[in-house]
Parts: C-alpha cells; structure tokens; sequence
C-alpha cells in the first residue's frame, strides 16, 4: 500500500523502514529534513511539507502520525483534517490519551474522515522482532489497513503457540489486534504500559534486596555478597519470573553489575499516570501500578517536604533531632 | 510506692519526677552518673549499680528498666534475676519486641519473679501531659503496681468523655489498660506506633501536595501557592482531621513553613518493622503501615541500586538515556 | 448579613441553623418543601424558587449552593448566573472539583457576577463544633463574605494556641482561612479529605492486627485476645495518636466492639480520587493516601478478576488448585 | 551419579524422573508407599525406610530432601544426621527459610556432615523445561554434586545468550547457579519468589483495569468491551511486557476468557513473607513486592475489621450508613 509517514525519530524511522521492506510505498515527512533525506536514500518518498505528501499520496490518502506528544499530534491532524477528502484515514500511531482519540474520531467523522490509533511497543528493537499493536476504529477501515499491521507486526516467528487458543481470528498470533472502537487500542497500550512499570519495578525491588543483602546493617553471619548477573541469567532460564524485561536487565548487569553508568533518576511518560486514573473511574485497586509510578516520582527528587514535616512532627512529640541538614 | 528506675534518659528520667510528684519514692540508677546526681538533688534516691539498689529497695522489690535498646534491656533484667529474690518485680517500660517479653516471663517465672512489660507513649510531653501506658502481665502483679501507673498516668483530666462508654473499668479512661499476659502491653504499644507512622505519613502525603500546587510542573493557571502555616492552623478547628500529631504540624510550620531546619531524612524504630512482621503472621493487609515504612527508608537512602536498575531496563528496550551521572 | 441557602439536607441545614443563631437572615430554598418548611418554623425566610429567593434577597444578593453532585451544582449556578446583577455573590459550599470553581469564577467574572467556593468540614458536628471552612476567591469579595463565615467557624473555642504563632490574620485560628483566588478553597478541602481516608486507614490496619492477634494462623502462645474499646480509649489520652477520629473509633467501639452492625463496604466520594490526580499532576509520592482510596475500592467488591488471573497463573506453573468455586 | 530423595511429590517425582534420564542412579522413599512403587517401576531404586536408603546408597551417601514444610524437613535432616557418616551430604531441595540452612549448616558441620541448600524453581513444568537452581553450601561439596545439577537444569537450550555476556563460569547460562555459603540458594530462591508475586499482581491489576473498561460506573461513551484472550496473546508478541507468566496467562485465558474456573482466593507460601522481612532487615523500599502480598491477604478474605471500623468512622462524623449488612 501506499503510505505517508509523519515524525521520523527513532520509532517513525524505523517503522519507515520495516513498511518499505515489506513492499509498501512510503511518503515521509520531518520538522527537520535530514531523517527525511536519511530515508529517502534508502527508498522513501520525500516530501517537504503536508500539503506536498498529499499530493504524492493522491486519493484515498492514509496518514501514519508518529509525533511525541499531544499537542503537537493535534496540530499535525488538524491541518490534514483542513485539506483531507473523505474517504481519508489519520492514523495516530504515537501515546495519545485515548480520551483524545475519541475526541478526534467524534470530529473528524463530521468530516467524513477516518481515524484509528495504533498504540505501538517495540521500542528500539521493533525493526529487528516487529512491533506488537493495539489498534481502535471502524472494522472497515482496520480491516482496509490490514497490509499495513501485517507488515509492522512480528508475524508467528517462532514463538511456541499458546495451548488451548483456537480463535478463529490469528491477529493476535501475528502480532497485532483491533482492540475495538477510537480510543481502545491506545487505552490497551497505556494498560500495558501501566504493566510494565509494575513489572519493572518488582524487579528492581527484589535485585534491591539481593544487593543489599551484602548490608551492614545485618548481622555479619547473615550478609551474602551476590552475583547479581549470574542471577539475573540464572533466571532466565527455566525459572517461573522470565521474561523479556529479565533479559535486559541480564544484558545490562552483564556489562556492569554495578549499574554505575545509570543515575536512576527515572522518567515516566504520561500512560502509567492515565493507567491509575483508569483505575480509579472504574473502582479497581492498583496498589502495585501506583507504587511503582510513585518509585519513579521520589526517584528524581531530593527529600521531599513531606519528609521534612515527619522530621518536624518527631522533632515536636520527641525531641528527635535528625541529622543536620 | 517505693521502687527502683534504671535508666534515666529523657524518658527515664521523667518518669521518676513524675512518681516523685504523685508521692513515691525512687531509687535510681544510670550508667553515666550526671543523671543520678541531678535526680537526687530532686528528691530521688541515687544508687551506685544494682547491689546498691537493691540493698536500698528492700524486700518486695520493685524494678522499672527504661533502657533504649534489647540487648542492654536483656543484660540488666539478667543480672537483676541473679540476685532478686522471689515476689520482686521487673518491669521493662522500654521498647521491647514483645517476643522477648513473652520468653523473658518464662524464664522469670521459672524463679519466682515477676514481669510486667509496659508500653510508655508520650515522649517529651509525658512529664506534663502524663505517660499513656499499654500493661502486659499477671492480674495480681500489674493490681500490686496500681499506685504507679495511676500515678503516671494523665488521669481524667478535661479530656471530654467518650460518649455511650460505659465500661466498670475505669483505668482506660485514666490512660492505662491492662492489655494481657506479658508481652501484650509492647504489643498494643507497638501497633501504636506502626499506626503512628501511618497517619505521619498520610499529613506528609498531604502537605506535599500542597506545597506542590506552586509547582512548574503544572499549567500556570492551575498553581496556587498556599500557606501552609495557616491550612495546619485551620484543620485544627473543627475539621474531621484534627489530632495531635496536627497540633505538633501546625506548631512547627508556625515557627517556619519552609521546614528548612529539617533535612527529612527520617528515622524509624523497631516497632514500624514489627508492626508489618506481626501484620504478615496474620495475614493482615496493611499497605497503609507498610508504605509509610519505606517512605522513611527511602528518605535516608540516594538513588537505589533498584532505580538504577529500572534506568538500565529503560535505556535497553527505550534507548532512553537518563540525565547521566 | 441577608443570604440565600440552596440545597437543606444535613449539611445545608445546619448551616442554615448557625447562620440565623449568628443573626444572620436566611433565605432558603430545596428541591423538596419539607426541609423548607421546616427551618421556616425556626426562623428562615422560605422561597419557593429560586426567582422568589432573588426577590427575597434584593440587591447585593449572595447566593449559598449547598448541593451534593457537581452536575446539579452546574445547572443552579447556570441559573442563578442567568437572572443574577452584577455585584452578586455565588458561593458553592458543596464538595466541587477545584478544576470546576476555576472554571465557573472565569465564566461568572465575564458577567461580572463574583464566584467564591469553601470547602466546609465539620459533618453532623459542624452546627455544635463550628464549621471548618477553606475558601477561594478574590481578595475583597472574601472580606466582605466575613461575617457569614466568621459566624459559621468554630471561633477561638478552648483549643489551645499554637505555640510559637504569631500570625497576623487571626481567621485560621478562628476556624476559616482565604486560601487563595478561586478554587483554592475546594483544593485545600480536597486534600484534607485526602489525608482523613490516609488517617482512618491507618487505624483501620493497626485495629485490624489488634483483632487478628487471637488469629488462629498464630501459635498458641502468641495470640492475646484485646479489649479494643479500651485500647482505642486509652490512646485518647496522653498517645501520640490521639485524634478527633480516634475519639469517633472510641465511641463506637464502647457501643460494640465487634462492630457487627457494620459491613465494611466503605464508600468513597470524589476527593480521595482528585487528591490522587493532583499528586500525579505534580509527580509527588503518594503511597499511603493511594492505598487507602484502593482499600475502600476493594471493600466494596467481591474477589477481583485480577485474584482470579492470579489463581489461573498459580494452577498454571505449580497445579495449584484453588479452593473451588 | 548415586543419589536418595526424600519426598515425591509433584516436584520431587519429577525431579527423580530428571535424574533417571539423565543417567543417574536414585534411591527413592516416600512416607505414603504409593509414589515410591510408581517410580520403582520408572527404574528408581525403592527404600522401605531412611536406614534402608543408607544401605542402598553405601559410602559418601547423598540425601536430597524435597518436603513441603520446614517442620518435617527439619525432622528428616535431624534423623539422617542421627546415623549418617562424615562426608556425607544433605541437600534441602525444597523452600526452607534461609536463615534455617544457616543453622542447620552449622550444626551438620559440627558433625562433619556437609549441607547444601538449593532453591529449585520450575514447578509442573520442570521436567520437561528443566529446573533453575540456587545453590547454597561450600564450593568444594557444591562442586562435587555438579553432575547432579547439570541434569536437573535446562541446559543451554534455545534460549539466545544474553549480550554483553562473557562470564567464565556459565552454570548460570545452564541453569543453575552457586549463589554463596549455605543459606544464600534459599535466600535467592526467596526474592525469585517474591519478584513473582509482584509481577504476578501487576499483570493481574492491569487486566482488571481492561476487563472494568465496559463498567457501568463509566460514561457509556468511554466503555469497552475487550477481548483479554486476544490482549494476553498480542502482549506475547514484540510487546515491553513479554514473560513466561504471561504465556501462563495467556493459555488460561485461551480456555476461558472469564476465568470462572477460578474463585480468586490466592495462597501465598512463606517466601513473599520473607522477602517482606528481608527487605526491612535491609532498609529496603518494596512496596509493590508488600501490595503483591496484602493483595493475597484480602483477597482470602470477607470485608476485614478494619473496613467495618471505616464505616463506623464515616457513620460518626458524617452520618453516613453504609448498605446494611
């Protein structure tokens, strides 16, 4: 099919790359023009604005928009919508608020435009494994899309099938869903998104408590010093806890047991902060998902005022004096 | 009363002015003797070791040991059993683990002493306010020793009744309760204290939010930079929150609402840790006592080998980079 | 002061009560007569609508909004707005999203109508204790607001001064404070209902161990059956725990200390979850306050289909089977 | 390789049948004689008692014993060191504290008797995938018993080497690793299990946040109606949150999307507990290995104490009734 693609960083270029190895013909655009002339050497149809990939498009034009964040996302789809023709579909293939997806699809359907949201995993390997999609919109215009998906997505590779699964649809096998309506496959990535926080942060507390096992605050005949990436790839293999997030971690422990290159100071994007609003609308308690996105707040912080006023109220019923600042 | 105290810290040594006040006699001990020295030209009794005491206590003996620590506490219960004689009484109004009360009863009774654990809230306010005390022991024992808990204790004072109680035991209202055999005293002492460390740590969420609302973090039209000094001082009247933990917040952010003398770096006691370990025999959830733990571990601690880990994860499937080191 | 009170249940009402007892008068309007009626007996102006309240109020009208859900809140300040002069006042008493005052104050400002919101606390206490009230709004409309809010609070009471305060503005320690433009005032109230469901949870947990201490998952010599009516008494007095929400534990305790006539499904209303929004907003930790929010979800809900995942994973790696449905 | 099991149940049958086909020679006993008959018929060697056993084995007897509970397994060591000749060796194959094999070690040494600690991982699935293995105990009895480990862990199999690895010793790349002196396998052992129980209740909280997402407490525009079996299967496939556990869920999920199989009442074995103690010991935050467990506790529970004690607070300060019981 014929494609464009707007936002060429590390995972827009590469899915440029992995739709152009599968045969798809690809506009692509930029803020900036050398991803645009990177790519273009390597088979993709430069152009130099919106309006110039519509003309390079022609009709029944599809738009991949593969931008960092909500505004920016916005802007971009709102100048298509201002030229578009019927008949079009924006796809949104960023880590947009899936209340905003909804939103988009109510506005652009008075338009007689389609729009779909792709939540994208993969990461930095997804040229390499394929990407893993959860895709919302109208069954039509998913199903128009499917050459698109089928590409982008891992295929079965050879991972073992699942015992038990017989569904007649094989999407999921191959790497991608359509999670239902605008909206749905961005609320399924930002779920697991919500996941991954909680999974890596279950590891980082047990490879805490290995760490410190080695601590003086233990009795002499009770510390071990560990290994920590003989652990980490001891686990890897048989143990009920692997996983791919193990693998990393092992690759990294490989290569510095110590982590002493990482300041853990930790970023987190908006989905693991929609995640606990979702639980919250919905009445489900996530104390694990919270207090993992809580580990990254007080990771890139100093000791917090709250600590100071505990400090204040023992210094007020005790006398305790902590050590001076 | 007549009976000995050992141990004249700031707790200690407050205790023996008030049973002074309320009339009894008291026979002192400390391991540096300034403390001795100052309590006697109160009125106490100084005593030299424990022989001294002893010789000076006379039969029926009366022990209280106020000792920071268990292993101290351990060393002189053991050597005050070397040489009691049958019907004297320990009391250990310290910190215990309740285990050990419950083992140190044991062994007492195998040689005819007694033991009473009592667990002592009221800080550096005890003095003034009164020594609120949780009594773990036998009826007859923790009966005979009446005189000195009244004593100790704040008494009805002006605080209002609680309204449809009833009970033919008035000590509660008096502020101290025979809580049961040896070791339930620390006990209740110590879900106290794990409480304590709860509701801390839900003011310091909270006050933390609020001095946050002043954040860059947020859309300039969404700030608010809120007296702090004035909000502690207003939830003290009349709201749903209103305590004394309150009362000792509103005083210290009175003296300066920046807490800037306090580097929040937060201490905890044994009894937080026993608190969970006590939870977890039962099969309690206590996320509330368990978060408000770790808060303080984190407050002492720079970036957790755990945070690195979570960066290094992030850095292999993300390529993020964190701000380095 | 003349001011109209929309909305009479159990707050409204009370509300009413205290204003006239201050000498205020005060038009009342409610969906339905009854409570109408009701407080006309005791003095109040009854109004059959809100046009015959504007009437009853002549110039310079403040209109007081007592309603409990933000929609309904909506459409009687959209109505007041409607037939409203300039100069009049709005104030909303109910429990607004802050985000809605923020809203609402720039829409009224437009037609020059004033907005200004309190958070009240103070439950079915407030007519005895005084109100505790947090207000947003503009500088001068607050001041001339003062005598209805200086009647409604608590007043000096025999609450001790804190030490070391020696602010100017007196209105915190009088039980009112004008904590910035509006919205400020419902933010405030909003964290303080943030940190009560922190408190009461913990208490709950540290209650909960006290009763699981004669769990029979304990060894024999390690469980003590407590007497918690006397233990939530004795912390009343002379604890570092003692509260206002202690004092409520205590005296339902001294009615039933098995409180059977209790369920446990404990509802939640919309502050928990906003004082959540806000510390994501602004990237602060909020452990404790979020997992008392989380416990009130799961009190009111069966087993989860998380449990469940949990099980099918269990029987998945280690056959184990669950108890069966 | 000569070797006994004590204790054939799921794990330790599979384990004998492990080592059968790896070339070794097992000597077999069971307290109920059922599972030794069955396994005599596989080529094990019966013993009718633990004596017997010794005869069977001859000179540098080792004992592997794999007993569910740390009572009985203690018993056993106890009567094999009652007979048994130095240089003999005990391995604990099942999940015993750590801080047992440090004692139990001890007191074995004194005998001349080695002990060697191994957390096995692997559950039903071991005999096919081979089972992860932390060993505990002295390098040159753990070096002696290596034939042994070798065939009972998976071997290098298909799994892809982790990058940036070029450690000298690669047991851990087959599946086994020597983690310390004795205790350090169990201990391991013990934060592998812990991790599990974080991870397992981050997948489970997020497929609670999905499957709520067609929840009438949501506006009936932003519900949805997912499909989990497919969601489980595309996470499988490229996604951050691939894992083992994931596979698990997957498959129950492809049986039965709604899990009604299962009535979400979930056990926890001692290590979550454990890890909990471990990370106090060491002043270590792990409040998503804490949720993981208290979401166990309540989730083997009716509405706890503690929740009633919430609605009877809300009942005192706000009049609130909760749905009567």
């Amino acid at each position: 099919m014929k494609i464009g693609v707007i936002g060429l960083g590390r995972m827009g270029a590469n899915i440029v790359r992995r739709l152009m190895r599968g045969g798809h013909e690809v506009v692509v655009h930029n803020r900036s023009p050398e991803p645009v002339q990177e790519l273009a050497k390597e088979g993709a149809i430069a152009s130099t604005d919106l309006q110039d990939m519509r003309a390079k498009l022609g009709q029944s034009a599809i738009y991949w928009v593969m931008l960092p964040a909500g505004a920016v996302t916005d802007e971009t789809i709102d100048e298509i919508a201002g030229f578009a023709s019927p008949g079009d579909i924006i796809i949104d293939g960023g880590n947009s608020f899936y209340k905003d997806d909804i939103r988009r699809a109510k506005a652009l359907r008075a338009k007689n435009l389609d729009y779909v949201d792709v939540g994208t995993s993969g990461g930095v390997w997804g040229l390499e494994r394929g990407y893993c999609m959860m895709i919302g919109g109208d069954d039509a215009v998913v199903s128009k899309l499917d050459p698109i998906f089928a590409t982008l997505a891992p295929g079965y590779g050879d991972i073992a099938r699942t015992k038990g699964r017989d569904a007649a649809d094989d999407r999921a096998e191959r790497g991608y869903i359509h999670a239902g309506p605008a909206g749905a496959g961005h609320f399924v990535k930002m779920v697991h998104n919500g996941i991954e926080y909680g999974l890596m942060q279950a590891y980082a507390e047990g490879f805490d408590i290995l760490k410190n096992k080695a601590s003086e605050l233990l009795p002499e005949d009770e510390r071990f010093t560990l290994d920590l990436p003989d652990i980490a790839e001891v686990w890897r293999r048989g143990s009920v806890i692997s996983s791919w997030l193990l693998d990393l971690s092992a690759s990294a422990l490989a290569k510095d047991g110590a982590l002493d290159g990482f300041n853990g100071k930790v970023a987190d994007s908006g989905e693991g902060h929609w995640t606990i609003e979702a639980a919250m609308e919905e009445a489900v308690p996530a104390n694990v998902l919270s207090a993992a996105l809580y580990a990254r707040y007080r990771s890139r912080s100093e000791n917090t005022y709250g600590e100071k006023l505990l400090s204040a109220m023992r210094f007020g019923f005790g006398g305790h004096v902590e050590t001076p600042n």
